[in-house]
């Protein structure tokens, strides 16, 4: 499958390398042609990279890979090239201009994963990977026992599309919790609240959560 | 231990029960006089019941077992006899005004947990067992795998005695995890936001999670 990811960073980076280890044609999309990030991966890789613009048009399903307080701007300038197709909204509407830990630019109501869908009618936004750092979620097995993820999102096809590939990655299909429509996607933002309080109290960033019942 | 439990709905009583049954001198304290809920309560369990006053001054320890959207207001009216004493707050800053699953009257900046300790700032606040239900958070080993339960406040004795008393309802010291001061409770109080996504999911209140590191 040809996969589109939207964001050089580290979150962008990770992925494109697992999904090109896995054998799928991958773009990686920086926001400058002169990314140093994007240019160093392509040389570690051999992936394609490509403008923001390229990279939607390049990708059967799209990556939002890109901070939360710029993604929703870069994501209306990208409408017309991910119609009809698959966005995986990783991006956390997270404020950091007061320091560590942050707070939220959208939360509570509404959630940047229904922004994004909002602004982006045409498109099939799935909310997913938000809740734990990239390592962990492109390696779950990295941790010591099987843990939890959640997605969310309109379109039950487009959430079967991410979850094959979230299995390919090695999570396990009965611990991909489908929470029903975008709306939750305020659920799995407002998760973040916590994860930051936990991150420094656990020492690691990888972490994860194991859903346990009766 | 005299423990005062403010609130005579189903966590108040379940939480009273639980520590009667544990030996501790237990008074359920109703908003009225005549309220039904907590003259059963007294029927089945011989117990001790008062009115918000009343309990607030016998309890050494006193749980915050309201509801959210009434809990500031009435605590506010017990400061004094609430003085230099532990108020372990289980509410959370639901409204269900406009149905389910709700949304919070405080959030992202601020907490009810915060607020309660800046209305009573010589009582010391621990927030701690409202982030599950509370046939759960009294009976942790009715789940199938040991699970995570989160306290903050700004009193380091006064977590403990609330660390003490949770071990005593069957909680694993280790995995009772202190996530520092109260505005720590912006965080355990915004996973509500999952939590209500997850309960329908999952088909039962009575679920929780556990941590998983690598």
């Amino acid at each position: 499958m040809r996969i589109g990811i939207l964001g050089s960073g580290g979150v962008g980076r990770t992925l494109a390398s697992s999904f090109a280890l896995l054998g799928h044609e991958v773009m990686l999309g920086a926001r400058t042609p002169d990314n140093v990030n994007a240019a160093e991966w392509q040389v570690e890789t051999s992936g394609l990279i490509g403008s923001f613009a390229e990279t939607a048009e390049f990708g059967e399903v799209v990556f939002n890979a890109l901070k939360g307080d710029v993604a929703l701007g870069a994501l209306v300038y990208l409408k017309s090239a991910l119609v009809d197709k698959v966005l995986v909204d990783l991006a956390n509407p997270l404020d950091f201009s007061n320091g560590f830990p942050p707070s939220f630019t959208v939360s509570n109501t509404d959630s940047l994963g229904e922004q994004i869908q909002r602004e982006l009618p045409d498109t099939y936004v799935v909310k997913a990977l938000n809740t734990l750092n990239t390592p962990v979620a492109v390696a779950p097995g990295s941790l010591v026992e099987a843990t939890d993820l959640f997605i969310c999102g309109n379109s039950a096809s487009a959430k079967e599309t991410v979850v094959a590939l979230l299995v390919e990655l090695g999570w396990t299909p009965e611990r991909i919790r489908d929470l029903g429509d975008i709306t939750s996607a305020r659920g799995t933002e407002a998760y973040l609240a916590i994860w930051v309080r936990l991150m420094p109290l656990l020492g690691t960033a990888k972490f994860n959560v194991r859903l346990v019942t009766e």
